[in-house]
């Protein structure tokens, strides 16, 4: 669903930490708590209202350290710490297994997003927020030319991140191949696809493939889907902004999951 | 559908020029030129290809100036330049009858997209470029506490504002009794609405409210919907990003005015 012309620069971002090291923000924090990640240490700025998190955090057993808000300004990659800002462990990235472990538990058949070269980590973040309220099982990105689960990620993600399982692959390519071998359809975005999205059958095992803001689909990986879907485009504009795509896709399949037909 | 603990702050942004001044990137100057827009005068940075543009500039009578990149960095507000600016006669807000009769003459029942309060340039750009690419009417924004239409949000919408009427109100309480009067129903979205979104008919005539990232839909506002619609949430986290909740509802009335029930 993008258009070549739309390229869009990776936005400035302050120094961006990764998040295995800071968890900023109401959300991410409370969520990163409720899901019973490793946290090593929460801080507070004083006066910031935080009865849900302290209580939270007690009963996880994570020490919160009361500081001067400028002390959280300093150590903010996102500038939206909202207050609180968690030292988590290491997000650990999830095997290709734990995804398909993760339908098999909820007795569905696999829904995954793969992110082909989205280098905007606000689009990541969204996207991964989106996939997850759509209950997909899994996130797959690649481990070159787009942005790996930094701060601006978790926080953009609004907590989604500690629910949801994120592969990352060397070779997206091959991987695709194998998602084949186990019987699950590859459907591409593209603005020139061959299937009308209201069209596509996502009832089934289904990888929803998200191309770049600049460039879309890499030639590779296109070759690789077994469907090109288009989502009408009923303007002047050609695309969708990467994440906007996905969110309409994944509730798509919502809606054929939910709806049949 | 947001979360009110999901406050997202302004996020910092270089200054923000209003749109009436200037347009910055390839895809926002080339979409400015072809809806025949007032365009005053376009800054190309030597070097980069722009070949199309210039083109595009000759057949509508504005004069082209080449000069060094930095020149155009010092002009940026959206530090997204890609190489071109150009200084687009004012965006002129829509009355409420633009917006109908952008409708009528498509022979369409009106769908129009309000955003009650949205504050972050990125998203209300993007709702834009969702709303146009899913052949909305209209997007209505209010005056107070919301970004209004600055240089971002034209960047962000990729160049869909030069196509989409906006229309900005003092009184969103007020234009919503205008909108029933005229037959228009009101659908706001909310993570606790009565109303299943595949449920929804948005074939007739159709308001989509979205609410602020923080702070949802607002209580007078609310009041005032006919419908309240809830996207259904399949996973742990109980909302979606601003934008992408108006995707997923934009494209749910594109799939009914295209496919009925």
């Amino acid at each position: 669903m993008h258009n070549p012309k739309d390229r869009k620069p990776r936005p400035r971002q302050p120094e961006e930490i990764d998040a295995s090291s800071l968890l900023e923000g109401r959300n991410a924090v409370a969520e990163c708590l409720r899901a019973g990640q490793d946290c090593d240490k929460i801080w507070i700025a004083q006066g910031a209202r935080m009865g849900d998190i302290i209580a939270l955090a007690r009963k996880c057993g994570v020490p919160v350290v009361e500081c001067d808000r400028r002390k959280l300004d300093a150590m903010s990659a996102t500038g939206n710490h909202q207050g609180v800002i968690a030292q988590a462990a290491a997000h650990a990235y999830a095997s290709l297994d734990d995804l398909f472990q993760n339908a098999q538990e909820k007795g569905e058949a696999p829904l995954f997003v793969i992110c082909d070269g989205i280098e905007d980590p606000h689009n990541l973040g969204a996207i991964i927020r989106s996939a997850e309220t759509a209950g997909a099982h899994g996130v797959i990105i690649p481990k070159r030319r787009a942005v790996g689960l930094t701060a601006v990620v978790a926080r953009a993600s609004a907590g989604a991140l500690a629910h949801m399982p994120v592969h990352k692959t060397v070779n997206l390519a091959a991987l695709l191949d194998t998602l084949k071998e186990r019987s699950v359809w590859i459907f591409g975005a593209e603005a020139d696809g061959t299937v009308d999205l209201y069209d596509a059958d996502f009832a089934g095992p289904t990888a929803l493939v998200i191309g770049s803001e600049g460039e879309g689909i890499s030639r590779l990986v296109r070759q690789k889907c077994d469907f090109i879907v288009s989502i009408p485009m009923r303007g002047k504009v050609n695309s969708l902004n990467a994440s906007n795509a996905a969110a309409v896709l994944l509730f798509e399949a919502v809606r054929r999951r939910i709806c049949g037909k």
